[in-house]
């Protein structure tokens, strides 16, 4: 067997790759917008895979979507509707509709073969979108947000990297477009890339949103699937401040049944390492 | 050329492969305890592997040892004298010492090679360990704390895997006799695996710390080049709160150089993921 056979591996700015332990593939396709691959691991369940980047492996998918959803749904005075840009896997629609608040939960993907593929090969992930309190429009994210005329307490933008089909999503006028239909206390919370690898890209967007917003910041998770584990969400707020308006009673009292995120984790979340801390300009 | 020539992998528990892109091979040596490695990668700097894992990179060294060595001398009291054990590429060695109280810095390496080599080929590592202030022994570190009459303020395990020379690092009676030559206010820090992979590693040793001192607890720190990119460090002293304890402002006074570590970094560690929360019974 050769080792592309057993090993399904992700090269990543051609200096380190990180491989999982292959079992078989399951799925894989050309859309419109991107080759889409599943395949079951020894050690990691499921991957699902876009342009030969793991987005989620069912091992440890609940860190990324527990950190993406809950920081700013427990920062929200009230989250009813949230908007989901990206994300066809599922992950952040689950651990959004964990909330009781939340009446509405829209998904907008580009890509409706990446919702069609999670739904079927990943149900412990995707199984949320088909839930009453959540609506999937297949649709760009940019177009959505510069034409609706619906507001959200909260927006998750649950991309790919920043070239290729999620390249707009990483610039000034997405986030004018998403300022304009936040409620008022709204939060954006965006998938920024990794601190080691790609720190211009947290910079950049850092920049943005620190012109667009009057509250921005960054925060950080791990898991094993991104490259170099350490892995950098960027914040932003009309008005929530994401350490000084945490109210820790309300994560304890709410007694969701997660395995990553706690009100501890929602705090240490933002202290960033030195070289990051100045990166970032805070 | 073939694969293994362009990269350098690092394989953990059959499940999950790490590695990077190979310039070169500089050293290989068998020792009388384990092979040790030096190869340079095109984007990590140097590497030292032991028996094929990844001990130190250049790239992202700095993030293991500021956080283990600056955690236990920013919170004890006076570091004056501080023993290593393991360690013998130098990187604690060099973050301990840049503690001004601190006037011996005590090396014990099993393994006289890894100190040769350290110094030969990643000196910007290794370079403390020919300090004044540093003394380096070669001996067997369990040994060393079992049969000295010396006394230390705080105490850094350093140490490879939980199986193999260091399999005794993890064991109760090391760290009866660790507890021993502790100065009254005395901390202990040691490297104590990937919550994510080596759970029962971390879950074993906060039993054993519990048992033997009176404050024990657990912080994380994540780089590059361990599997999983998230890993634990075991804390445990005679009386210091790592938290409670803690004077943020000797942090910023003190104006070291440091790139990860600062005094909300510090706090942020101590967050410990709901799943490793319970799993060390905090």
């Amino acid at each position: 067997m050769s080792d592309s056979n057993r090993w399904i591996d992700e090269s990543y700015q051609g200096v380190v790759r990180t491989g999982f332990r292959l079992k078989r593939r399951l799925f894989k396709a050309k859309s419109a917008f991107q080759t889409i691959e599943i395949v079951e691991t020894s050690g990691h369940g499921k991957l699902l895979l876009i342009d030969g980047m793991t987005m989620v492996s069912e091992r440890d998918e609940f860190v990324y979507h527990e950190m993406m959803a809950h920081v700013p749904l427990f920062l929200h005075p009230r989250p009813r509707r949230v908007l989901v840009i990206g994300g066809g896997d599922g992950g952040a629609v689950r651990e959004v509709l964990r909330h009781k608040t939340v009446e509405l939960c829209v998904l907008v993907e580009i890509d409706g073969q990446v919702v069609s593929a999670s739904k079927k090969y990943i149900p412990q992930t995707a199984a949320a979108l088909s839930s009453r309190r959540a609506r999937v429009i297949i649709e760009d994210g940019v177009k959505f947000v510069r034409e609706t005329s619906e507001r959200f307490d909260v927006i998750l933008v649950d991309s790919t990297e920043p070239f290729g089909p999620a390249k707009e999503l990483f610039g000034a006028s997405f986030y004018k477009d998403v300022r304009r239909i936040l409620t008022e206390h709204g939060i954006v919370v965006s998938q920024a890339g990794s601190p080691f690898y790609e720190l211009g890209t947290i910079k950049n967007l850092a920049k943005i949103l620190k012109a667009v917003f009057p509250v921005s910041d960054a925060y950080l998770f791990t898991n094993l699937t991104y490259p170099g584990g350490l892995w950098a969400f960027a914040y932003a707020s009309k008005g929530v401040h994401p350490v000084r308006h945490f109210n820790s009673g309300r994560v304890k009292s709410a007694r969701l049944p997660l395995r990553w995120y706690n009100a501890e984790v929602h705090a240490g979340a933002f202290a960033l390492p030195e070289f990051l801390r100045k990166a970032v300009g805070r």
